[in-house]
C-alpha cells in the first residue's frame, strides 16, 4: 500500500472542503448570522489538509486499484469528520455523533435527517447541509478531478470507485475532460431547476436549496413539510421532473448533448426505469385514489412520491407512511432498485436488474438445453461473465448488509417496519422510511452506535459498497502486496 | 419435449398416492370414522393414474434434463390436486382452494394452515395431513425411484430436480441403491423419535403425527397449541433435538452410517449450522429472559423455536410473535436461512451461505489484486464456476420472487410484516410468520388468489425455483427442442 499517494489525495480534499465551506459563510453574512462556525472549521479543513500534503508530499508509484478503493472511501470519511463541525459549533445540532449522522446523510445524498424541525436552523447551516447533497451527488473524487490536474491513470481507479453503476467502461478515455463536462451538465440542470423554481414564487434561498436537493438526489428540506410546504401544483410538477432527470445515466446526456447523438435514449435501462415509473405512480394512484378525491389528484401525489422514491431523493409533499399496504410495499420495492447507474441516485440501480434479469434467463436456459450458447447482452453489447459475476455478487452483498444491520438494529426494540426500512433508507440513500421514520418522523430515535451503523449504512450504499469493504480486506495495508 | 415419459411418470406418481391413502383410511377405520372420503379419493388416483399410465404405454427414449424438471413439478401439483380431496370430502376443509393450500402446505413440508383449530378434525384426516410432511420430505419421487424399477440416467435427472442443495454429485452412482438407504435412515430416525416420544406420555397417534411432522420439518401439529400442548420439558427436548438432526445434511448420516467414515462430519456447512444455532439460541434466551423468570428457562423456549425455524419446521411452544424485535428479527433471518442442503428443511440453505460468502472473498481480493487467482473451494474441493454461479442466481430468484409475492400479496390490506412473512413463510416452508400469521394465528386471513400465490410459493420452495420456472420457460414444451 502506497500511503503517501493517499494522504496526498486526503489532503487535497480537504483544502477543497474548506474552499467550497466559504459558500455557507457567504449566504451567513447575508442574513447576519454568526460566522465562527464556519470559520472556525475553514481553519481546521486547512490546517489538516495542509499537514496531510505535506506527510505525502513528493509520493511516487502509481495508484493501484487498492489505493484507489482506500482513498475514496477515506476521502468521503474525513470530509465527513470535518464537514459535520459546523452543525456543533452553531449549536444547531449539538451532538458530534448527531451532526456526523446529518453530515454523511447529506454528503451520501441520503437526505436522512436528526433534526425534527428544521425551520429554527440558522440560513448558513441549512445551506452547507442542502449543499453538501451537490457536492456529494456528482462525486467529491470527481470533482477534484474536474478541477485540478492529475494523470489519467490514477483517475480511472478512482472513478472507478466513486461512480455508481455496473458499467463503467464508456468514459474512461480523457477521463478529465468528461469529469468536467459531466459536472457543467450536472451544474446546468441545477440551475434550470433554480431558475424555475424562482419563477414559481421560492425566494432564491429555498429554490436553491430545492435544487441542491434534487441534483444530488438528497433529500433535505429547509421546511418543516418538505416540498409539501409549498402546496404548489407547479412545484411538484418541477421537482417531480427534475428528480426523475436527475436520476437517468449523465452518460446518456453525454451523449446526446455533447456527442450529438440519439443513441443514448435507446438504452435498455432508460426504458425499463420509465416503465416502472409510470407502472408504480398509475397503481399508487389507483390504491390512493380514495385519499385525494379525484385521480387527477392522486396522480400528482403518486407521481412525485414515486419519482422522489425511485430515484432515492427523498423529498415528500404526502404522508405515505399512511397509505395503504400495496403503496407502501411498492415503495419499499422502489427503494431497493433506486435509479440508473451512473446517475446520482442511490439503490441497487436499475441497470443491474436488467442485467441480472438477463443472467438468470441464460441461467435457465442452460440448465434445460446444456449445451446452448447463452450470451448475456446490454443494449447490444456482449457482458463478459466478470461483470455478471459482480452484478450478482453486489445484490448479495447488499442484501446481506440490509439483513445484518436490520439485525443489529433490531435489538433498540422498534418495531421491525421501522427497522427494516430505517436500514433501507440508508443503504439505498433515500431519507424516509416508513413506520417511526416515515416522512414526518426522523431518524433522532436511534441511539449513537445505532447511528453510525446507519451512517455506514450510507457510505455503503453510495460508494456501492466494494471501495468500503476493501479497507477491511487483508492484505490491503501491507506495504507491499 | 417428450409428454409419454412425463404422462407415464404421473400415472406411477398417482398409482403409489392410492397406496400411500391407505394408511389414513386404516386409521379412520381405528377410530370409528367415515372412511368414504378416502374410498373416494383412492379410487380416484387409480383412475386418473389409470388414465395417464395408458396414455404414456410404451415411452421410449431417453428423459432429458427437461423431461426431468418438468416431471418432478407436474408431480407435485398432480399429487396436491388429488391428496386435497380428503380435506373436502370429509367436511374439514370445505373449500377446494382451502384445500389444496393445506395439502401443498404438507407436501411441501411447509405447515402453514388454515384451520384455526384442528383437535376438532377427524383423526384419519389430521393423520393425511401429517403424513403429507413424511412423503414429501424426502421427496415423492425419490420414493418411487426408491420402490420401483428405474434404470440410473432417468433418475438422476429426476434426483437433481428433487433434492434441495446447491451440490449433488456424491450422490450420483447407483441412484436407486442410494436413494433406497437415504430412506430407511430417514423412516428409522423417524421411528426412533415416535418411540421416544411414546416413552414420554404421548398416545401413539400424537407421537407418529409428530414424528412424522418433525422428519419432513413440516410442523402440522395435532394440537391447537402445537406442541406447547404437551408442556413438557422431555418432549421439547425430544422434538428439539430431532428437527436439529432432520436439518443436517442426509449425505452426512450417509457417509457415517454406510461407508463409516467420520469424513461426514468436517463439513464446513454442518460446522456453521450448528453454530448459528447455538449464537441464536444464546442471544435470543438473553433477550427473552425477562419473560421467562430463569435462564435456564429462556434458554428451552429459545432453543426449541430456533430449531424449529432454522430446520423450517414451525412447531412452536412459545408465542415468538409477543417476543422482542431482536428475537423476532433474528427469527426471520434464519427463516431465509434455513437447514441444510440434501436435509428435509427448507430456506436457502446453509451451504449455499457457505459458498456464496467465500465466492464474494473472492471477487474482493479480484478487485483489490486484480492478478491474483482466487479459489472458492467448499470441504477442500474446488467449486467450478457454474456451481457458483448457479447459487448465486438461486439467492436472487429467491429474492425476487419473495419482493414479487410481497408486492402481489400487498394488495390485500394487511400490515407488511404479515405480507412479508407469509411469502417467506411459504418461500422457505417454515409454516408460522409473524403478526396475523404468527404462531397463534394462520393462513385463513389471505383470498383464494393469495393462498394460490402463496402455494405456488411453496412450491417453487420446496424444488428450489428452477424446476418450476422452466414450465414457463419457452422452447420447454416443444416436441422436438
Amino acid at each position: 500500500m502506497n500511503y503517501r499517494i493517499i494522504t496526498s489525495i486526503l489532503g487535497r480534499i480537504l483544502t477543497i472542503e474548506a474552499g467550497l465551506l466559504l459558500l455557507p459563510l457567504v449566504v451567513s453574512v447575508l442574513y447576519g448570522e454568526a460566522v465562527m462556525p464556519f470559520v472556525w472549521t475553514i481553519g481546521l479543513c486547512l490546517a489538516g489538509g495542509g499537514a496531510l500534503l505535506a506527510l505525502g508530499h513528493k509520493h511516487t508509484g502509481t495508484l493501484h486499484p487498492r489505493e484507489g478503493f482506500a482513498s475514496v472511501s477515506l476521502s468521503w470519511v474525513v470530509i465527513s469528520l470535518f464537514g459535520a463541525l459546523p452543525f456543533v459549533f452553531s449549536g444547531a445540532i449539538p451532538n458530534y455523533i448527531d451532526a456526523l449522522f446529518e453530515i454523511i446523510s447529506g454528503f451520501t445524498t441520503t437526505g436522512a435527517s436528526v433534526l425534527p424541525a428544521v425551520e429554527a436552523v440558522p440560513k448558513g447551516v441549512l445551506f452547507w447541509r442542502s449543499f453538501s447533497h451537490l457536492v456529494g451527488g456528482m462525486g467529491v473524487l470527481v470533482f477534484m478531478m474536474a478541477i485540478l490536474p492529475t494523470d489519467d491513470e490514477h483517475s480511472m481507479h478512482l472513478l472507478r470507485a466513486e461512480v455508481p453503476g455496473p458499467v463503467k467502461g464508456k468514459l474512461v478515455p480523457k477521463m478529465r475532460d468528461t469529469a468536467r463536462t459531466l459536472y457543467v451538465i450536472y451544474l446546468v440542470m441545477t440551475l434550470a431547476e433554480m431558475v424555475l423554481l424562482m419563477a414559481g414564487g421560492l425566494n432564491w434561498f429555498d429554490a436553491a436549496t430545492t435544487a441542491f436537493g434534487t441534483a444530488g438526489t438528497g433529500g433535505f428540506g429547509v421546511r418543516n413539510a418538505s416540498i409539501g410546504a409549498y402546496d404548489s401544483v407547479y412545484v411538484d410538477v418541477v421537482v417531480g421532473v427534475f428528480m426523475m432527470l436527475f436520476g437517468v445515466n449523465f452518460n446518456l446526456y453525454y451523449i446526446v448533448l455533447v456527442k450529438r447523438s440519439l443513441r443514448g435514449l435507446k438504452s435498455q435501462e432508460l426504458g425499463l426505469y420509465l416503465l416502472v415509473i409510470a407502472g408504480a405512480t398509475v397503481t399508487i394512484a389507483l390504491n390512493v385514489v380514495h385519499l385525494y378525491g379525484s385521480f387527477l389528484q392522486a396522480l400528482r401525489y403518486s407521481f412525485f412520491q414515486v419519482s422522489s422514491i425511485i430515484t432515492t431523493t427523498g423529498f415528500a409533499t404526502a404522508d405515505f407512511n399512511l397509505w395503504p399496504s400495496y403503496s407502501r410495499a411498492l415503495l419499499v420495492l422502489l427503494m431497493l432498485l433506486g435509479a440508473c447507474a451512473g446517475s446520482t441516485g442511490g439503490g441497487t440501480k436499475v441497470a443491474r436488474l436488467v442485467i441480472v434479469g438477463k443472467a438468470i434467463w441464460a441461467e435457465i436456459r442452460k440448465l434445460l438445453f446444456p449445451r446452448s450458447v447463452s450470451r448475456v447482452t446490454l443494449d447490444g453489447e456482449r457482458l463478459e461473465a466478470d461483470a455478471i459475476r459482480n452484478t450478482m455478487v453486489y445484490y448479495i452483498l447488499y442484501t446481506f448488509f440490509a439483513l445484518g444491520a436490520f439485525l443489529l438494529l433490531s435489538s433498540e426494540g422498534y418495531d421491525l417496519e421501522t427497522t427494516f426500512t430505517s436500514v433501507i433508507s440508508c443503504l439505498s440513500n433515500i431519507g424516509p422510511g416508513l413506520s417511526l421514520v416515515g416522512p414526518t418522523g426522523n431518524f433522532s430515535i436511534w441511539s449513537g452506535p445505532a447511528k453510525l451503523i446507519l451512517s455506514l449504512c450510507m457510505l455503503l450504499g453510495r460508494l456501492e459498497i466494494f471501495p468500503v469493504l476493501t479497507l477491511f480486506a487483508s492484505g490491503v495495508w501491507r506495504r507491499k502486496a
